[in-house]
């Protein structure tokens, strides 16, 4: 269960991006949960979102909490690792052992920077497939990813849908709204602006824009939850029970969970692989590029879910969703959760929504057994 | 209708904040409109928002536009100035005349910075009241403010209810929730975390926290707007239409519009007032302080705005408002607008809203004529 990493592109079958752009190197980090069956016919593949990795379930060594799905993964949970075999991998243009942004260019041997080129989810699609190919997995029983990974499962179910038997989007988008860019816009300007950004080259000056990526994770989070939750967890709590006034300090609960939010993303994220991602999210219109009634041909069925508290992408981003598929007659369940917990309900265990998937899956091991 | 400013208090006669701390020089900016009666009976008091000024109507020379209130400031508008005798000064803590923390420090000959004193909104009516004084208004006819400037409102028309006769309270807030401090803490991050802050100290320095400064008018400018205010004004448009891939520069209409609202706020606002402000709302708790009894036996008559699409100060907000104060059998008229443009509605020509001000104040006069 430890992450495995692989050389899937390099000089002598470099990746072609969507852009026609090309990279001689990538290496794409990835892990496994439960067997492949010797028919290879029990895979799923898990796509994370902005901030996910590679790392979906289970325990590492010194590991303070397991993977960022364990939730939804594992022997006798929705994803069922008894039955099914799983696989996760970081995203292209990531920073937890894929290629990205911040690694070596082989033309220069000094980090990319700025000069990697930028990206669309369609090359996140690639290199997965590229992964499959590598793990001679042909075909996928299921296809499963919430926020970005939920977009990277739509993009794939479009383009290649005869290898997708059963897609699962949670929480996602084809169409970013003009706020959803927005928010994306102030925390890649915070970045960029930030001093110790030094035009992408900042590992090159032994710098890194931390004020400028944690401003843009606390901006993100307060976006992740809903206003109801904040109230929940938080309201308007005094950090220190003694401070009677204001001050400039961390006076409030909230205050202190949003700092300690933006600290620890230091530790785990890069800044310029937040650029790239969330650039690739803002042009995502995957409808304006492929015709669904090639899904309707496949058989693809799909899932689509949506939390009715999530307002960064709301409910009204998967019916849109929903809407395009079911108009070409694909197969396409939706099932908006109550849950309170906002656009981040995706990565908690939600009742409804565990048993909606779990239900999804099971279904399509029904039908995957020759009867 | 040029901006007065007047010394209010000095050495001799200090400010006392509600703090408990002084301030020995405090000047005020202010501008007036219409005439005052000689009954001193027709005045209305005008609070602005966290980022307003005096300027609330009219034009002075050079002005590419009008003052900040002017739909609904002047002749024959809603708040009539053939009628009434309108007054709109700059708040404590601010940066456009009156007193605030890029001020002098009259004990040290060097900008306050950090050093000015924490305020509360207390502190911003003790001083409008000082001013009242100094023009020789014993009672208002109307007191009108929205967002900041209604909390101003509420504050005052609870703390000396025999003072106003008729309050008007829109889009505003009696209780920042979580979410609202959150969106603030943010903005205030970015500010103290740029290195060009200098710990305040940075006209000194001889350098303005500008990033930060713009950061957190970027992200404060898309909680103003509502999500279908957004969409309708940019949606997904390209701001370049030769652009026809993703890149880092500006490439939405709604990155340019926000890039634009961050770099023309540092032409007309302080850093150091952004902390001072946002920090006195965040702490805002009027009604653990002030029994609005007061307002009912003072026959203070209140109407609360609110506007549908508003999700910053949400109608939930104003109807908190509203329920303590029915409970206290204060005499006041609610109405939430419907309106697409959200928070800043408060700042727009709406109609019905406009229309509401206009009888609600057409009324207070119609009263006050002895009959």
């Amino acid at each position: 269960m430890r992450t495995e990493r692989v050389r899937l592109f390099d000089a002598s079958a470099p990746l072609v991006l969507a852009s026609g752009e090309r990279l001689t190197e990538v290496d794409v980090a990835y892990e496994t949960y439960g067997e492949l069956t010797p028919e290879r016919d029990n895979a799923v593949m898990i796509c994370h979102a902005l901030t996910g990795d590679a790392h979906a379930a289970g325990w590492h060594p010194g590991d303070r909490r397991p993977g960022w799905w364990d939730t939804l993964i594992g022997p006798g949970k929705p994803l069922d690792t008894d039955r099914f075999f799983v696989v996760c991998a970081n995203l292209l243009g990531g920073c937890q052992g894929t290629t990205g942004p911040a690694s070596t260019d082989p033309a220069t041997g000094q980090p990319y920077g700025l000069d990697f080129p930028l990206l669309q989810i369609a090359d996140f699609v690639t290199v997965h497939r590229a992964l499959l190919e590598h793990l001679r997995i042909p075909r996928l029983l299921g296809l499963v990813g919430g926020s970005l990974g939920g977009m990277q499962v739509l993009e794939w179910t479009l383009r290649h849908p005869e290898q997708v038997e059963n897609a699962v989007i949670v929480a996602a988008s084809s169409r970013l709204s003009a706020q959803n860019i927005g928010f994306s816009a102030v925390g890649r300007e915070a970045i960029m602006r930030d001093p110790d950004f030094h035009d992408g080259q900042y590992s090159a000056a032994g710098a890194t824009p931390a004020t400028g990526l944690s401003i843009a994770r606390m901006l993100a989070h307060i976006t992740y939850l809903s206003e109801e939750a904040m109230a929940t967890k938080f309201g308007r709590r005094i950090q220190d029970p003694e401070q009677t006034g204001p001050g400039f300090g961390v006076d409030f609960a909230v205050e202190s969970y949003l700092r300690h939010q933006g600290d620890t993303f230091l530790t785990r994220f890069d800044a310029l692989s937040y650029l790239y991602l969330t650039r690739a999210m803002d042009w995502f219109e995957p409808f304006s590029e492929h015709d669904p009634a090639d899904v309707a041909a496949a058989g693809t069925r799909v899932l689509v879910v949506s939390f009715d508290s999530d307002w960064r992408f709301s409910t009204e981003h998967s019916r849109a969703i929903v809407r395009r598929l079911e108009a070409a007659r694909v197969p396409v369940a939706f099932r908006e959760i109550s849950s309170p917990w906002g656009h981040d309900s995706f990565l908690l265990e939600v009742e409804p929504y565990h048993a909606t998937v779990r239900a999804f899956l099971d279904r399509a091991l029904d039908r995957s057994v020759p009867g």
